[in-house]
C-alpha cells in the first residue's frame, strides 16, 4: 500500500519527512507516474484528480484543505472516506484572523484608517466589549475555536449551525428561525460556514436587512457565499458600518470592482488561513493511525450534508 | 469632608450616582465654587489645578487617566497621596487594543492595506504565532494584562521594566542589559511605559538598532517617547517593517506629518484606551474606602519614581 501526495514539492517534502518518521512502513509517494495505481491507499489533494478511478484500491481521500467544496462528489466511489483538513495550523491561523478582523471593527478601524488617509484626528464614539455582540455562522471546529479566542475579552458571544451544539459561554441557534434570531443580536457577524448548494449566496440583501443598523461583517467562509453588490449597497446606505473580507468570487477580483476601494471594506487575499504542512502531515499521520485501529477518521465528511 | 469633581458634567453625573450609591455619607461636588477649599479631602481632575494650594485639607489627588505625567507635582503637597485611575475599563480597552495592534502587525495588515489600495492581490509569507517573539516595554498593571490576552495565540512573550517581576509564562527583563536582550528578541516591540524624565525619546534610532531586521512597533505609551523621524528613517529603510501608534507628540498631529500617509504605519487618535466612568468611579470609592481603613489605595505613585 502506499501514501500518494497530489501537490507542490516544498510541501510534500514536510510530509514526506514526517511519514517516514511516523509511518516507516507507508510508501510515499509523490509522483503519481511512478506509483503502481491498485497499491495507493490514501490520495491527498487539493482537487479530485480527473483518473481517480485508477485506484481501485483507495480507502481514504485527503483534502488538503479546510473545505471540500472543490471536491466533485460524484467522482469519488462511495466506499471512499473523504477527509477534510482539520489541523492545528488551519485552526490557529483562523483565530488569529477572526480576533483580528472583530478586534478591527470593534474599536472602529477601519474609520479611523480613513480618518489616517484624510489627515482627520477625532475620536468615535467607542462601544464597551459588554454591549457589541458578536454572533459566527458556523459552529464546526473553527467556529468554536475563533469563539473561545474571542471569549476573554468579553464580547457577549453567540452562534448558528444546522446541527445543534452546545458550547460554554455561548448562545448557540439552530435552524431558520433561530438564524433570525441570532441575526438580530449581531452586531459583528463572522461567516465561517462551509460552501455548500444552501450557504451559496447566503450573505445577501436580505440577511443584511435582519442585522441590527450599524452592524458589521467578517466573512472568512467562501467567497461564493457573499453577494458583492449587496454588501455594497448595504455599506452605502449606512446600514452596516463596515467588512472585513477574506474570500470573495472570483479570485483574485477584478480591477476597479469596488471592495478594492470601498472605505468601509478592509479586504485581504484570502490569507486568513492556510494549510500549515508540518501541523497538516501530522493530523494525516493520526488520521492513518485511526483508520488502521478501525476508528473513523477525524474531519470524515459527511456527503449528504456536503461536509 | 467633601469630594470634588474637576472635569466634565457628563462624567460628573455617572460618578454622582455611583457616589450617592455607595458613599453616601461623603458630600459629591462638581462646582468648586460651591465648596468650602477648607472641607475638600479628595480631588479628582485631569491637570494639577492653579489653585491647588487653597484645599489645605487634602488627603488623595486622584487622576482622571492612566498616567500622571501631567501632574506637576511640586505643586501638590507632599503629605497629599497622589493616585493613577487603575480601573477595569482602562485596563479592557488597552487588552483590545494592543491585541488587534500585535494581531494586525503579525499578520501584515499594513502591508495588505497598501495591496487593497493598489488593487493587487497576493499573499505574503506568513510566520506562525510560535516564531513571532513579542516583546513589552513596561510590566505593570496594563504591561501585565495584555501579555495575558495575547497568551492563548502562541505567541513567545517577553517583557521588560525597571521594577523585578514574575510573570508565569513571559520572560521578563529589567535593566539596562535585559533591556539589550529583549530588544534583540522581539519581533513586535509594544511600548507601555509611563512618561517619566527617563523615558523622554526612549523609541529612538539607538533602540530601533538593537531589534532584529524586519521588526515591528505598536506604541501606547506616551507621544513624547518617541522619536518621529528616527521611525521613519527605521521604516524607510526597511530595518522595521510597520508600526501601530496611538498617541504622538504634538497630538493632534499637524497637517502633512510623515505618519499620516506612511503606508507602514497604522494611526489611531489616542483612542488605545480611556478611562470608562461608571468603572472608573468604582475603583475611586474603592480606593476611598480603603484609605479610610488604613490601607494604600491602589495605584498608588511613587513621587520618587514619578508614576
Amino acid at each position: 500500500m502506499t501514501f500518494l501526495f497530489n501537490s507542490d514539492a516544498r510541501r510534500g517534502a514536510v510530509f514526506a519527512e514526517a511519514f517516514a518518521k511516523e509511518l516507516p512502513d507507508l510508501p510515499f509517494a509523490m509522483d503519481a507516474a511512478t506509483v503502481d495505481p491498485d497499491r495507493v491507499r490514501y490520495l491527498i489533494t487539493w482537487a479530485v484528480p480527473e483518473n481517480l478511478a485508477r485506484y481501485g484500491n483507495l480507502e481514504i481521500l485527503f483534502s488538503l484543505g479546510a473545505g471540500v467544496d472543490q471536491f466533485r462528489f460524484d467522482a469519488v466511489p462511495a466506499n471512499v472516506k473523504v477527509v477534510r483538513m482539520i489541523e492545528e495550523g488551519i485552526v490557529r491561523m483562523m483565530q488569529e484572523y477572526v480576533t483580528l478582523a472583530v478586534l478591527a471593527l470593534h474599536r472602529n478601524l477601519p474609520a479611523y484608517l480613513a480618518q489616517q488617509r484624510a489627515g482627520e484626528w477625532c475620536d468615535i464614539p467607542q462601544a464597551q466589549a459588554g454591549s457589541r455582540r458578536i454572533g459566527v455562522l458556523g459552529l464546526g471546529q473553527l467556529g468554536q475555536a475563533v469563539l473561545d479566542r474571542l471569549k476573554p475579552f468579553g464580547f457577549p458571544l453567540a452562534g448558528w449551525s444546522r446541527s445543534p451544539w452546545r458550547v460554554e459561554g455561548v448562545t448557540c441557534y439552530r435552524g431558520d428561525l433561530g438564524l433570525v434570531q441570532m441575526l438580530a443580536a449581531s452586531d459583528i457577524l463572522v461567516c465561517l460556514l462551509p460552501l455548500i448548494e444552501e450557504t451559496r449566496g447566503f450573505l445577501n440583501a436580505r440577511l443584511f436587512a435582519k442585522l441590527p443598523k450599524g452592524a458589521a461583517l467578517v466573512h472568512t467562509g467562501r467567497g461564493p457565499q457573499l453577494d458583492h453588490e449587496a454588501l455594497v449597497a448595504a455599506l452605502d446606505s449606512d446600514h452596516l458600518s463596515a467588512a472585513m473580507i477574506d474570500v470573495t468570487d472570483p479570485e483574485p477580483l477584478p480591477a476597479r470592482h469596488p471592495f478594492w476601494s470601498h472605505p468601509k471594506i478592509i479586504l485581504t487575499p484570502h490569507i486568513a488561513s492556510v494549510t500549515q504542512p508540518a501541523t497538516a502531515a501530522c493530523a494525516v499521520i493520526d488520521n492513518i493511525k485511526r483508520h488502521r485501529a478501525g476508528l473513523d477518521p477525524v474531519g470524515l465528511v459527511d456527503r449528504s450534508r456536503g461536509y
